[in-house]
């Protein structure tokens, strides 16, 4: 078992990381209750797929530790998020009896983490939750960090908040059960850390390709606990991305966003879209910095493990004067100028404004 | 003009009272501008009685000065504050090209505000926001303080955020052309903060009824200044309603609030159920705590003067055991018990957990 603490002033927490962890989340939420109290209402949120193998786990893990609990299933799939469904997860929160000592626990991948996070942000103006991501992206990326939100027709992520989870628990073996395109799509996230910040992770990844591939229950552990140690660090920093050092960890995300709207979201799995985004931002740092010679080495890296890791690198049936049109409208962009996250070294990024 | 600071550790803003300051608004958003930097992106949101009469001076206000400017009507009324008017507002705001340092300005009444905080709260994980109240009530409670929100079909304010404005414009002009139910329905919670928090400007209300009813400038200028400063306190005391503080302010609400919904939204207003449930505090107050013997006088001058300024302080038609069931559903209520705010004294009052 690892755990990596979040420090953040306002709302510090762990990162708990382990196999066959579910079982003991009742006894992980007792340490936000007293001697002796009861634990609090909780109310697990989880999708389709992941309700009948981990969902119902968690439910009965907290009452046998004497929780009141109840259940919220979400179709699965990134449709859930938006307005309808989070607006039917606040109402039966209430209708469950949800009062401020409430806790929502996220039982899922992205998905029912920033639905779960965005519900638990505005119930009754804020009530706290914990995530316990079942997916490799939900536990390297969107599970820690706080970024809670739902899609608008317009684009991903419009409405949200910075929310932060009173604790996360990930259990490696859940990662059994994800489905291979998914598992790989959450590798591209995986890889993104290396290149923006971390050269020695990314060449440790070059070299355990193999293990990766084969699901290495310890080669696991080391990946998410790394991933996490270098997401919280960026976090702690820059928190409510303010700075720009947190928007580092957008990168492969600008163009990747477009990739999922114009291909639909599903069709191309988010971390497909930062695989494809990452190759396009390395190769549009490469055109825009010719005398940054060390570019050539980088792409050439990165595109091979992506493509070892099975990452798709292009998305070739797409329109790019579309793409151009939907990256203007990212939140990130500020007066039509698109705000790129390029890579100068392995391990060393930028936020560079682009006018396309 | 007058100027109260809400010094805030991590949102400090102003709130500025005065008469005909609307076509100063532009002026008003410099200060959060660099010299020579042009005014930000502003999406004036109002409802359909506010915009004739006052939003469109405060758009042509914003563009004289320079900034650009989109406007976002929603039908006036309660009923606006629900989510799939957010949702509206969410989507006209991307379309208008909102970005990260795009700021919402809330004119009009309770309504606006909240509806226009909650969606700035939530608009790529927060925008900023002006609040320019036109009404009595917004003035004196809703626009201070940064609670947030929208109502379900299972209550008010069920949803929401704490969020706070970066400024509060207060145009006491404004107030010549509210409906004189809506002013009186306002003058409710100004009664209150004399019950809970100030017997002295209690008093001198009750010393100033004609002038308060004749509309006086200068009476209601000291008015909003007295309320915003005390909520102003309150809300440095306990920004969050964590430790109880804050909870003060919701004295009459409990009661008020299940007066509200079972009558309809709108046939009672806000500040009438807030009159009939200060009235209906005050009496709990005295059958629960017979020793207190000041209650006596209390509830009788606290009933003078609501009905002095024509505010209702009973609900004849209302089912005594219908409020009950409301008022456990309502979100300070906790594992069944309400948490009533009770009067003590004039000028003092404590939050009591109740069994009905």
């Amino acid at each position: 078992m690892k755990q990596i603490r979040v420090d953040l002033p306002q709302s510090a927490y762990s990162i708990v990381i382990g196999e066959n962890r579910l079982n003991q989340v009742g006894e992980y939420l007792r340490q936000w209750t007293q001697a002796g109290e009861k634990l609090p209402h909780c109310i697990v949120v989880t999708d389709t797929n992941v309700e009948p193998l981990y969902a119902q786990t968690v439910g009965n893990a907290l009452a046998e530790s004497g929780a009141e609990v109840d259940l919220c299933v979400v179709e699965a799939g990134e449709e859930s998020k938006c307005v309808e469904v989070v607006s039917s997860l606040w109402e039966r929160c209430i209708e469950c009896g949800a009062d401020r000592r409430t806790v929502l626990v996220a039982v899922g991948g992205g998905v029912v983490g920033d639905l779960t996070g965005f519900a638990a942000a505005s119930l009754l103006r804020g009530v706290r939750f914990v995530q316990v991501p079942t997916s490799l992206l939900a536990m390297v990326d969107s599970s820690v960090g706080g970024k809670t939100g739902i899609n608008l027709p317009q684009g991903k992520n419009l409405v949200g908040a910075f929310w932060q989870p009173i604790g996360v628990l990930a259990d490696t073996r859940t990662l059994a059960t994800l489905d291979e395109r998914q598992y790989r799509s959450g590798l591209a996230e995986v890889v993104k850390y290396g290149v923006i910040l971390d050269a020695d992770f990314f060449t440790w990844l070059e070299n355990h390709v193999p293990e990766i591939l084969a699901h290495d229950d310890a080669v696991l552990t080391h990946i998410v606990s790394r991933c996490c140690e270098l997401k919280a660090q960026i976090v702690l920093e820059d928190e409510r991305e303010t700075s720009g050092r947190r928007a580092l960890l957008n990168y492969g995300h600008t163009f990747g966003h477009a990739v999922e709207k114009l291909c639909g979201y599903g069709t191309v799995l988010h971390g497909e879209g930062v695989g494809i985004g990452m190759t396009y931002a390395a190769r549009l740092a490469q055109s825009l910095h010719p005398e940054r010679t060390q570019l050539e080495e980088l792409c050439q890296r990165q595109e091979n493990l992506l493509k070892a890791l099975g990452i798709p690198t292009e998305a070739p049936q797409l329109d790019h004067a579309s793409a151009v049109a939907v990256m203007k409208h990212d939140k990130k962009a500020q007066n039509g100028e698109i705000r790129f996250i390029l890579p100068k070294n392995l391990g060393d990024c930028e936020l560079e404004p682009v006018i396309l």
